[in-house]
């Protein structure tokens, strides 16, 4: 067992604390929001009530301190950005609105109220401009810092959410943003002199700017939410979000379309300092970038005719929109997605996978 | 930090491990049954689908190892049956039709695929028996066995679902089943030389199929989903399910209520074999009762004129109805739940808190 088993306590008692979950629990309230026009009631009942849309799309996520982040490298504010972020981002890419929000906070007792009310505010921030109410919650001991986050989305009807499994032979596949930062970052984040290494090396250097602009790509990554809503007005066929990797994540789409999807390795938009960073740890930089997940950019299938509305689109919103590859039909076995370098060369076709994989990100 | 820092592997790789998180899932998804008719897209997608009432209840729950439960006296079926019994449990307070579950497992590496999978039939038993589509979930390492479960209930309007608020002066208070057990199914369970203790005791012996009954009533929660809908046709005004004790329970109702509450600590129905146990403990049966929670049945005010209706509608489940006082009003500060014994004495008025008990429960 992983924990030392706790003591028995069944009476109820009152330690030394200073602070339990009931007065935390009204100290988080009394930092949110006015709750949105669907909420009819909040946090402090058995259950929240809400007055939903047509269509629901519900999502959770979890990230737990040693698997998804450490807290040297990570404040209390950008664990509780994060964990609603990642959440939202399974909304914008069924392109829904966002609805309500739902937490639960494992807390293991050297972690103080101060620093709980401050990943609450993380929490909050994120809710507030994305347009999410925090809707309930619960709070618990927990050996390790645990924040789990089940989102609501609303859409008029259910037709209008895009899911990963109508790609036809023809579309284009777009990407939204730059990949490979969050990557990076993380390298960066785990070691320090890294930086250092990195400028050093050759074609391209790496200034502070940019180290901390992938920094924030791993520690706080940005729900696509409107872009999601603009890619399916255009015409989307099918979304994801990058989360596992694009590798990974272009392979479950195209299993749910039964399609094949080819991608273009060279017309991958890369974030600047990636090839820095991976020449300072010897690692090839495509490779890093479509293994490497957590970009949580959106990729999608899109009737070619509908690229450029879809560019013009985002860019309002100062998003680039990239044509990495196209679907194609697939009559049978072999590869659903593959990332091929000009010369030919097949990248690896796998992405992050929880229970295989043990790194920290 | 609880956890030691577990190493980077930023590159996917495949380790010895039997299964990986997409494999697992997909098993698990294999022994879903069909999907409720709400649902539209079940488990596989970035978002789940569904096609709500007028009016969702939404609630999460989560289940820790160490904190909640041991895997030394709960099997991984139990485990997952309690953990969303007791989400439900929360949908029976609002007296809402069960709609979906979301399920996020976090799983130790010592925990192996048959061992999830089992957990996972704990889930589906109860879901199916209560009408309830599990319609997504994640998956992660975790440091302890962790399973947090988000319910969504359907009405067809928001005032058709009760929250703890609307208890009146002069509403009879109401309690479904019987108190204690889960409790005393908790002290057997930590010490198993305590039913011999128990038997021993005067009054009352505690012979093998109570105590069985007492264990089960911990590990295996029922949640009222029948009973909540049969009070709120009844004419509820105000409900809660009794998780964190009834003294702690009551408050909260009577808190959100503005009313005060008095309950006759010898109303109380007590499970059989409780007393048997607290002698054994040396404890007070009223004090376990009040204070030990689990027992998930359900804490309703409801008018005088409508407890008979109330009582025979749940009768034909077979689940007892048991008047333990009133709803008072109430016009300044003092307690607001007082659970006193016909002698006078008031029992403590405070239930289960999570973050200042460690108990094991």
């Amino acid at each position: 067992m992983a924990v030392a088993p706790l003591p028995l306590r069944l009476v109820t008692f009152w330690d030394s604390q200073p602070m339990g979950e009931f007065e935390l629990l009204a100290k988080l309230r009394e930092r949110l929001p006015e709750p949105g026009s669907r909420v009819r009631l909040g946090s402090g009942d058995d259950a929240a009530v809400s007055v939903p849309g047509g269509a629901t799309a519900t999502s959770v996520d979890a990230l737990v301190e040693g698997v998804h982040f450490r807290r040297q490298t990570a404040s209390l504010r950008q664990i509780g950005r994060k964990a609603i972020s990642t959440a939202l981002s399974d909304l914008a890419a069924m392109a829904a609105e966002p609805g309500e929000a739902y937490v639960v906070l494992g807390a293991p007792e050297e972690i103080g109220e101060e620093e709980l009310l401050e990943l609450g505010e993380g929490l909050v921030e994120v809710a507030q401009a994305t347009g999410t109410t925090l809707a309930g919650g619960d709070l618990t001991r927990a050996p390790a810092l645990t924040v789990t986050v089940t989102v609501v989305g609303h859409a008029a009807r259910p037709e209008d959410l895009v899911t990963r499994a109508g790609a036809r032979a023809g579309d284009a596949l777009v990407v939204t943003g730059e990949l490979g930062g969050a990557a990076a970052g993380l390298l960066l984040l785990e070691d320090a002199g890294l930086v250092a290494t990195a400028s050093e090396e050759g074609a391209e250097a790496l200034d502070a700017a940019a180290a901390d602009a992938l920094r924030a790509r791993q520690l706080d990554p940005t729900p696509r939410l409107d872009a999601g809503r603009s890619l399916a007005a255009a015409g989307a066929t099918a979304m994801i979000d990058v989360s596992d990797g694009l590798a990974g994540d272009a392979g479950h789409l195209a299993t749910a379309s039964g399609a094949r999807l080819a991608i273009d390795a060279e017309a991958l938009p890369i974030a600047a300092g990636v090839a820095a960073v991976a020449a300072a740890v010897g690692r090839d930089p495509l490779e890093l970038t479509v293994s490497g997940g957590e970009d949580y950019e959106l990729l999608a299938a899109l009737p070619p005719a509908a690229v450029a509305a879809a560019r013009e689109a985002l860019a309002r919103t100062g998003l680039a929109l990239t044509v990495i590859g196209k679907v194609e039909a697939t009559d049978g076995p072999g590869p659903r997605a593959e990332i091929r370098r000009r010369g030919g060369e097949a990248l690896p076709s796998r992405g992050f996978d929880q229970l295989r994989s043990r790194r920290h990100r």
